[in-house]
């Protein structure tokens, strides 16, 4: 594929609503949110693409980290004093600022999916909705790099990525 | 947010090589590539974000259906005969024709990552690259809707969602 390639446009086919207005005391991940709970809010047009999703336990919410601040190749991350590699983090500040989290599916209400889990900035625009399967999803990983022994160090973001 | 908000726009950071030309006989889902292997080939301006990624076992790829069929909002997907909502699906033919898959990291080379487990057209534009935190992303998940009971029927897609 050439360098110059033609620029992929999505457009939202939603919002996240969460309880977290800005950065600062956001849970880092979906793991560290302890349950916080928010609401998918889906454009009535795309509701048919819902049929059968109560089904499942968890959802892969993929949404755009629309308040992050300009990409940065080399992060220092919430998680670490030391700096690496804006892909070797989770870091929002990406070059393409696409966010993925693993959110709990308590019940749906038409268009409007409440979740718990939520991990995200509110109204963050919702690009994409995946079911999670872990024979799929959840496949042996065991050395994670940088993130070793850190894990349960700090759960909560700042504003250093936010615009 | 209004639903006629802003567009967003993506730029490619590089590619995903792939034995798998079409959607034929491809592996749906990492899981059922047994270990099939490919390279992912970041453009050069990114190779600072890719600092540190060695430590990693397992890597989310962030990447394009780009030769998708338009959106379906209910598709019959390969691993089922009935109709489902797309977003309960893991279908191709998404409204915003993003995949997400974890791909095994084998080696890293300049800008060249070494991966195995690859389910994607060669080919196809890749927008993100995230480490794989099993703390983070392997939360428990018991009900998979339809996919139960379905899981070791089929393995390979169809030129069904194929433009």
């Amino acid at each position: 594929m050439n360098k110059d390639a033609t620029e992929i446009v999505l457009r939202p086919i939603g919002s996240i609503r969460t309880p977290f207005a800005s950065a600062s005391g956001t849970p880092i991940q979906s793991r560290y949110a302890y349950g916080a709970e928010g609401t998918v809010e889906l454009f009535a047009e795309y509701e048919p693409g819902l049929r059968d999703i109560a089904g499942f336990d968890r959802l892969w919410l993929i949404y755009l980290f629309d308040r992050a601040s300009q990409a940065q190749l080399v992060v220092r991350p919430y998680l670490d004093t030391a700096e690496h590699g804006v892909f070797a983090t989770r870091s929002p500040a990406r070059p393409n600022k696409i966010g993925l989290s693993s959110v709990r599916l308590l019940r749906v209400e038409g268009t409007r999916l409440y979740v718990a889990d939520v991990d995200m900035l509110d109204g963050s625009p919702l690009v994409d909705i995946k079911p999670c399967i872990p024979e799929f999803d959840y496949l042996a990983a065991r050395r994670i790099g940088w993130f070793e022994g850190r894990l349960a160090k700090g759960a909560v973001a700042d504003s250093r990525f936010e615009r």
